[in-house]
């Protein structure tokens, strides 16, 4: 009946409806367009037996603590990987991992369970044990950001070294010579990325890295607020490069906890997904991605791989744009 | 092997295992540990088969656009509901729904699709079509937020109207006279109630109600922002009752476009479940809710409904806490 209603070839129709790559996009739009006109619901338990396939991509998530505020980076990207999946056959399910190393064990239920087609996860560390386990497992995945694995795997990932050298540059540029960096953990490889991006740009000015300047935390707003103010107190701090905007929250509060009567006198440089800059009293430089596309982009390339596509070709860094 | 393990029969662990209301939470967590020691999957294919369930509660959420910072509230809901299925056999899949009315859409393909053991939903109208169609369907569902149908459904909700009073008569108690509402749109059940709210705080204090100081907007940062600058502009506005914690960014924003100078005069507000409060120059009044309390309770109803429990049963009201 689809076939008949569009014209075309039965074949071309069960092309479409299966996914299959010879499909175009516009093709398999208007094959399931006609399809729900028609009342036509796939029966996926049938495609699933046939298959040995779940259907299901699961995106492992750190989520914050109950009240402070979140990154809100983190729904924009499991909205993006909403819109890739939309019109697919796939569902996401989503999984929190709590922190302290549960991810691995939350990792092999899925695996041990065959729960899933693949998963999506962030938070990489350059010899990233969960990455490892799913390379041995042979389980489909791709990574918010890099390892430094031998084995290829699919990653989306923002320039981050380029990212804290833009930021850092534009305080340097505004007459700020004693920049702190508040950034996280430095066991993840955003991490060191971003230090390398700080200490280049500290570099080609001229300027000394002091180590007393930076700060690996937690990245929220609470632990921002202390290392800021405590960073005012008793250093030269005169600006900040923040890892994210909740950092940038705390870190705004912080210095006006120790220095009210300064607060105009700091800049602070933020990487976000967001426009929150424009809802503060002074607007922060602002590295800018947008986090709908990345999480876009981490689903896109996981059913790409899920559907025959090498892992070493699924591989896109994007560089964050100054607002 | 887990019985003869705990020293317990082999009814109780076969009752702790299929989530008995007959088993304490103890043996439960008891059981699962043994059971994950042993390296014990559950095949969960069989118990669909058997019992003709999908064990995927859906969560149909409305997500914000690309750049702006979207209520981190929703994030909180979203982690709740996780944390209450993170020890049972129930997943969670999101669905996003774009604005519009394509949330019965959604909900179509569900049913047809026979893909979900119920739904867990917001923004709720009083005579909410999509509660409508579920009961209709008989398929389990939970709402967050009330509505004024005549069947019984599970509901979670906030007292938003007493939420609404609460931000109104302290505004008054702080000397303000001219107290805006910036609030979501006026269809949904949640607006009804706290328009309701301000309106018995104003009268209680001899305040009249008047209509030019009400904004039913769509609750986002930069549509609040315009709104209150053009209210600060052209009427005598003191301050803000706030619906939300990125209604109050942008209406700060708003004030300080519209009178930078004055923006030390004006207080605010919000209803939050987050301490966002915490980071801002002049603290906001805030009516503060537990949004993972909210997320746990919802899944928790939604998982007691589906193994029996009645709706009329599974309705609570929670009252916000002035922080």
């Amino acid at each position: 009946m689809i076939a008949e209603r569009l014209g075309v070839s039965v074949t071309t129709v069960a092309r479409a409806v299966n996914g299959s790559p010879k499909t175009s996009v516009e093709m398999t739009e208007k094959v399931n367009r006609v399809a729900e006109e028609l009342g036509y619901v796939r029966n996926m338990e049938g495609v699933k037996l046939r298959t040995g396939r779940t259907f299901v991509l699961t995106a492992l998530l750190n989520f914050p603590t109950d009240t402070e505020i979140g990154d809100p980076t983190l729904l924009g990207i499991l909205q993006g990987i909403h819109q890739r999946c939309a019109n697919s056959d796939y569902s996401i399910q989503t999984i929190i991992a709590p922190d302290g190393g549960e991810d691995i064990r939350e990792l092999e239920k899925l695996v041990r369970g065959r729960a899933t087609d693949g998963v999506i996860m962030d938070h990489t560390t350059p010899q990233d044990t969960r990455a490892k386990y799913l390379l041995e497992m042979e389980l489909p995945f791709v990574t918010f950001g890099r390892t430094e694995l031998f084995s290829q795997h699919a990653y989306f990932d923002v320039d981050n070294e380029f990212a804290a050298w833009q930021g850092t540059k534009e305080l340097i540029r505004l007459g700020h010579k004693n920049i702190a960096l508040l950034d996280g953990p430095a066991e993840f490889t955003y991490v060191l990325q971003r230090m390398a991006g700080y200490k280049r740009a500290l570099a080609e000015e001229g300027l000394s890295y002091r180590e007393t300047l930076v700060r690996n935390l937690d990245p929220q707003a609470n632990v921002a607020r202390e290392a800021a103010a405590e960073l005012v107190r008793t250093t030269d701090t005169d600006s900040f490069v923040c890892v994210n905007d909740i950092v940038l929250m705390g870190a705004r509060r912080g210095v006006r906890d120790a220095a009210a009567n300064r607060i105009e006198e700091f800049n602070f440089s933020v990487r976000s997904g967001t426009n929150l800059g424009d809802y503060l009293a002074k607007r922060p430089i602002t590295s800018y991605f947008s986090r709908l596309d990345a999480g876009w982009n981490l689903a896109d390339m996981l059913i790409r791989q899920i559907e025959g596509e090498a892992p070493a070709v699924l591989q896109q860094i994007v560089k964050t744009e100054l607002l």
